[in-house]
Order: C-alpha cells, then structure tokens, then sequence
C-alpha cells in the first residue's frame, strides 16, 4: 500500500460500541469510573474491534532498526555496530524485548530499515534496509524525500504482511539504533517548537558535558535544516531517521487496517507523533505505552493526547513498555468482557433462589 | 502462630542473591538501570526467594472482608449489605478481582474478618470472622484489644494454610468492606499526624458535603480515641476494622514464612502500615501495587520507603491493583533471569563461528 492509500483508508472507528462499552463499565457492579485507565482502554479498543469481548490473541511487536550519520559526532555512549549485533540478539530471542514480548505472549519481530551491516537474506528479520545508515543530521539531510517516504511505506507493508500471516489484533511498536535520541529530539523539537535544552535528555546515559553536547548538535542540525513542522515527511527527511519513518509507517499501516497499535518511548512515540502529523485520524488507533524519562517525551504525549499506561522508569526501547503495556491493554478488555453488572449479579442470585 | 511468634520469625533476607541479582542486571546487554523498577523488584524477589530464577508459578490474592460500625454516620454511598454480597460475587468468580486474578494467573480468595453477615460453612471462602461488624468509631472503640490481635493472628493463619495448601510464593492482599477509607484514613492520621482534612479522599465518590461531614466523623473519633501511635496495635483496636487487621496479618505471616507479598490501594496499605508498625522488618516482603487517587496513600508509600509499580485511576480495592502489579512482578522475574548478559552474547557468537 502506497503512503497515500494507507492515509486515505484510515477511519474514524464507529463510535456504537465505544459507547455500549461505556454503558456496560458502568453498569458493572463496583464503583463507576473504579477501574480508571483500563476502563479508557477498554472502551477505546472496543470501539476500534467493534465488539464488547475484544480479543487480543495475536499480539506482534515490530522492533525497527536503523543507524545514525550523527553518531560521528559522539552523540552516544555506545558504538554503532551495537545496532546490528543488537539485531542478531533479537533474533536469537535473548534481548530484553524477546524476553518481554515472551511474556506479554506477543511475537517480537526485528525489522532492518537502515542498519549500516548487511544481514544473511535467510535471517528471520524483515528485510527493508532502505539504505546503510542516515546522513549526518549535523551537516546533510537524514535521507531524501523519497527515501522518506519509502521507509514510511516499508512500515506500512509490514503491518500488510503480518496481517496477512499470521495474522496481529495489537501491534506494538519499538526500536533498535545507535544514537536515535538525537534525532527523536530534533523531530520533536521541529514540531514542538520547545527549546532543545528543555527537551533534550541524557539517552542511554549522558554525563553533563555530553549532554551540552547533543544539545550543540541537535540545535545546530535544526538551524541548518530548519525543517517545517507542516511538512511532516521533510521533518523525517531532514533530522529523522530510517527507523523513525518504519515506526511512522507502522502506525499509518496498522491505523489504516483497523488494528490497535501501542508505542514504546521516546523514538517510537516520535514515529508515532510524524504518522499523526501526516494522518492525524490515525490518534484513534494508537495507545502509549510509558513515561519515558525522556523530556521530550512529556510534549509529545500531550500533544497526541494519549496517556501512558506505564510509569517503570523505564529508558530502554526496543518495544519494552509496549510489551509490558500490552499486558494492561489486555486485562483493560477482559474487565470490560467479564466483570458481572449490577444486573448479571441480581440474575444469578434470583436464579439460585 | 500467634503475633508474637510471628514477628520474632521475621528475618531480614539474605543480602546474597540481591547482590548477584543486582551485579547480573549491571552486566545484561543493555544500557545500565535501563529497565528502572523492573530491575527493582527483581533484586529484590531474588533476594527473599535466594535464587536468580525466581518463580511466582503460585500468586494468590487474598480479599479480606469486614463491615464497619461507622456506616451508621453516613460515610459511604453504598448501604453495608453491600461488603455481604461482593463477597458472594467473589465466590461466583465474577467481580472485578476474579477477572483481573484470573488474567493475573492468581487464585482468588476471600476472607471474612468481620461481615455483618452469616456465611453458610460449607462457602469456599476463610471463615475467620472476629465479629458481625465494627463498632462506630466515632461513639465506641472498633473492637477490643483482644479482637484486634485475633484479627492479625487470622491474617497469620490464613498464610500459613496457603503455604501449606495449595502453595503460594506471592501474596497479594486486597479488601472489600463498606465505608473502610474511614477506619483506613484514620489510621493513617493516628501513624502520619497530619490533617485529617488533607488525609481524606473521597472514596467510591462522594460529594463535596459528604467529603466534609466524613472529615468531621474522622477527626471526631480520633479526639475521642486519642491512638497512640507508638501502640500500632491499640490504633487498629480503636479506629480500625477487622479486615485491616486481617490484611495486617497477612503482610506479619508473610514475611515470618519468607514470601513477598504485594499491598493494594489505600485500605489494604493501611494494613501493611499497621504490620510494619508491630515488625518493621515485615518491610523487606513488602511490595505496593498503584498509586491510590486517595491522598492518605501517598503518605504510607513515603513512610514505607515503597514505590508502587502502577499509576492506573484506581480506585476500587479487592485486591486489583495488586493483581496488575503481579504481572509486572513476573515480568520483572523473567527480565533477571533470561536477559543475557554481555558475555553470554558473546560466548553465542563464538559458537556460531
């Protein structure tokens, strides 16, 4: 599905069985409003399933990969072959997200949009490099405006594929690469308009020198692009990355397809922030996962208007606090499913008369 | 056991498998502390249960129930014969904590302590009630002091059969009993010394008078009691509640048999306040689930020295933010021990070539 397909498919979900899950939460025999969130998200994903007893049996969390000009200017702790030896680690199934996902029942699934490594064509990843790494943001566009656009598209055909075989009724969104933070915060500070002193946090763990540092590179690459924050696919071009433009996609593909999608922290809520920019209808299907520690994570969320589900502290990626969210996500629908109302009690206690 | 013999079984865990814990989490494939709370609680599951492969394969969820003098003075929306039949919804499998239990994969389980009702014997339910309600604690003290220690004892005993039958390596304590943020809010006020008005919330939802007449019921019982909060177990016998002694109880058996054991919001908190109070080594065991909306919690979560894992609006009890908060105390279990570190990444790719 081409970019402008996917947006134009996108809906509004039928309100009717948002509002009778409404009705039934509130007919359940506790307190009205007692189960707070899970109720937002039960109701939410009611609405978007069209049914009261949603199910949520075919889980699947895409981590998409990518690299970084930018980490030439130092801007990570980490070297960035660790982006594709991270890679081979999802794939052996012992990283933090294989672990996760394991135990959120979902399927994790690596996706390569942009590593700067050549992986085996046999390998269990989807293949979608659209090139060996980013520009550096710092001095020459991320990637070009076709380039954006096909790494959107390559997120869209990813949700295609997993729709098909073996099918996915929640989609969860997460990343792999080496110095994403900083581009994550130029797109956010592209659109935000926010100072990137306030927006800009430590990464992977940032002492005061470096992170002065990152705030000179990413205010720099923004002077020198200055991207348009109405023109959501040059922003991605301009200061985003291969990865980015996957998660955006993902969200777009799974919105235009009617599937739920949570997304992690910090860089897969900045690929959700483009897909709402491009296709703002698209808010209806996603859900957010967890505060990052992120600053920048604070604007988009309001922005977007969703609240996380999760506060752990957590600053991994990789789809971590989707895969834990996901279990809340599922507990949301089966409280709306199973908890008796008021009604169902008082029949079930006539009937034992 | 009796209290005494139970607090004097309480041994601070072992500092060993916290540590190794702690030195494994450091040394995972993934930037250091990355994964905030999570990490957390798996130091210290490792730590109470001595093992790195910590296994919750056995969670069961305690809801003490109980009735309350104090409803005669109008503090809750809901009529007292409502604490009778949760627990008969309890036994039917369809109230909002059988459901959230279920998807937790815990056994449910409920408690009388002190229901102004008469079960009928044969109820798969711990017959342990002290007695047909509290007295109004605004007029009379809530029970003797003879009555508050067999209320903790029956908490005692109540883990003491699990661990016999069918085996539990994860408590969670939950309550069910019509105008219990009274006694609760009360109690907190008799520990914290603060404001009454500052402590107290508005429960399943009262309304601005009712909020105020509750403040003036709450703040009557403590001038006529005077509870001293050096004497943790005099304030349950003057302003608390049976099932606060239940829930106190089960934190004390706990931790004298070694098991973690996680509180939900504010009333059962209440009781895992009062069990720190008689044996602050109880802390160790103790993990707390949400952030309750009610403002008397935030001052237990700060005394306890205890984040809660979860921030969901809830506001309903039973044990269901602890049931939430059971997962991600799995998950957390599952991060320690299948994560691979560094060097078992690297010993992998040695293989391989």
């Amino acid at each position: 599905m081409k970019l402008q397909e996917a947006v134009e498919k996108i809906i509004l979900p039928d309100n009717t069985y948002e509002k009778k899950a409404a009705r039934r939460l509130d007919e359940q025999a506790r307190p009205q409003g007692s189960l707070g969130m899970l109720e937002e998200t039960a109701r939410r994903l009611a609405g978007i399933a069209g049914t009261l007893d949603v199910c949520l049996n075919r889980k699947v969390i895409v981590t998409c990969a990518g690299d970084h000009g930018v980490t030439a200017e130092g801007v990570s702790l980490f070297p960035q072959e660790v982006t594709a030896q991270m890679v081979y680690n999802f794939i052996d199934g012992g990283a933090s997200i294989n672990v996760l996902g394991r135990h959120a029942g979902a399927l994790v699934q690596a996706a390569d949009l942009g590593v700067n490594h050549e992986f085996e064509p046999q390998l269990p990843v989807f293949h979608k490099k659209i090139a060996k790494g980013t520009g550096n943001i710092r001095r020459e566009p991320a990637m070009s405006r076709d380039q954006a656009v096909s790494a959107i598209e390559a997120g869209i055909s990813i949700v295609e594929k997993l729709a098909e075989d073996p099918g996915v009724n929640l989609l969860g969104t997460g990343d792999m690469g080496i110095g994403n933070t900083t581009p994550s915060t130029a797109v956010i500070a592209a659109f935000s308009g926010i100072n990137v002193e306030k927006l800009t946090g430590r990464g992977t763990g940032l002492d005061d020198k470096a992170l002065a540092h990152k705030i000179r590179v990413i205010t720099d690459s923004l002077a020198f692009h200055k991207p348009d924050p109405k023109d959501p696919v040059g922003v991605l071009a301009k200061v985003g990355g291969f990865e980015i433009g996957g998660l955006a996609g993902l969200v777009i593909g799974a919105a235009a397809m009617g599937i739920p999608v949570i997304c992690d922290g910090l860089i897969a809520t900045a690929g959700a922030l483009i897909a709402c920019e491009i296709a703002p209808l698209a808010k209806s299907y996603l859900f957010t996962s967890h505060r990052s520690v992120e600053a920048g994570h604070r604007f988009m969320i309001e922005h977007l208007g969703i609240q996380p589900l999760l506060d752990l502290g957590l600053r991994l990626g990789e789809g971590t606090g989707a895969a834990l969210a996901m279990e809340i996500m599922d507990a949301s629908t089966r409280v709306l499913a199973e908890i008796k109302t008021f009604e169902e009690v008082a029949i079930k206690n006539a009937q034992k008369k």
